[in-house]
């Protein structure tokens, strides 16, 4: 893959710019000192991610609902393990507060100063099915430099949906050849390359936490793999 | 108006965040001096900007024309000025490269310095006519420090159209009233107030040239006048 083609670099964002998981239970531990409870927010983290999101939008991706907006699933599934976890005694501003945790996610370390380096000779920009507010919101609460915000949000449709791949390349007035997606899943890369975009495969082994790294994904169908924002800065030359 | 309310700032950019006609003037002397051409290059800019641009778009609104990016409109003028302006001997690529001059314009002065405290702030957005692609080159070329690009083309409309406005505050999740319109030009502020966007005019009366400074507007009608983004950011409290 001859990296001088590449004029655009866009990102997956939950899991592979930000540690969504440490971060909502890192809120919740705060949330349980203040409020005297007393929750497995590592198991609480892992029930809204997989059922609040990934679910949830693979519902929307089959049909079976209308696309909504991140923070409305998000928010539909805290009600819900609010009441499977015994949590009550907060106010509707707390729990909206809460739901917001996903706008405050902590990007992983390399994330800032690698992001920073690629900034200087690409274009970056996040591609998430995130909304776009949330994206907005997160990237000026963890000071990520983004050069522009591109949300699924803005396709009405979700990743892996081509719309969203293809889209951004469009708004971006590049061929799909020139813009490289970055992500640490191999569905969503491999959803971007089968429509002409170039891959990078970044591993994040603590996604899902220090206790499950899981297996390290076989990179060798992507164009580059790399340990982190910066080495990937590296093998770009910026 | 209280500014308390306010959670974002969108800005028009041509005029009111970069001087678009000094930008021309200088790059097309760099042209004429590269070739060895004769060219009158303000009234070479205020034609491309008039004729090229706002009545191309006004073609657009009235519905006689289909929407088009901003760059097309730019280089179907460009092409004709080149002509009427006897200009000969340019490659593809020379002409290709001169049409981007609009997506590499400079700012004013105080733009840069008033946008970095109130991003202290606020969130802030363009939310030009221009493309998501050129506000965003632009703002990687300028240094514009926004949070993300809003740029009419999400909306498939040019402002003054409501759904442009409306948009922008949807797509960061406010309410109209939540979202300041800063602009140099007395037609986007009255769009944008009609819908129920605080406004704040900020006169910039080197826009047209400094032989044509023109009446200073009147700012009565609106919250905010300002001398310029640090004045503004003073009287917001950033």
């Amino acid at each position: 893959m001859p990296s001088d083609a590449i004029q655009a670099l866009v990102f997956d964002v939950f899991g592979t710019v930000v540690d969504w998981r440490g971060s909502v239970i890192r809120e919740g531990e705060a949330l349980s000192r203040a409020k005297g409870l007393a929750v497995d927010w590592g198991t609480f983290a892992d029930a809204w991610r997989s059922e609040g999101y990934h679910q949830a939008i693979a519902r929307t991706r089959s049909g079976d609902e209308p696309w909504e907006r991140v923070d409305v699933l998000h928010r539909r599934k805290l009600d819900e393990l609010l009441v499977r976890h015994g949590i009550s005694g907060l106010s509707e501003a707390e729990i909206a507060d809460f739901n917001r945790v996903w706008h405050r996610l902590t990007p992983w370390p390399d994330a800032v100063p690698g992001l920073t380096r690629l900034k200087s000779r690409f274009v970056i920009s996040p591609l998430s099915n995130g909304d776009f507010a949330l994206l907005t919101e997160m990237a000026k609460h963890a000071g990520l430099p983004w050069d522009c915000i591109l949300s699924a949000e803005l396709f009405g449709a979700f990743k892996p949906d081509p719309r969203t791949y293809l889209g951004a390349a469009k708004l971006l007035d590049l061929a799909p050849g020139q813009v490289l997606m970055v992500a640490a899943h191999v569905g969503d890369l491999r959803a971007a390359r089968s429509l002409g975009l170039p891959t990078a495969l970044i591993p994040r082994p603590r996604e899902h936490g220090p206790a499950h790294p899981g297996e390290p994904p076989d990179g060798s169908e992507f164009d580059f793999v790399a340990e982190g924002f910066e080495d990937l800065a590296r093998q770009l030359g910026a």
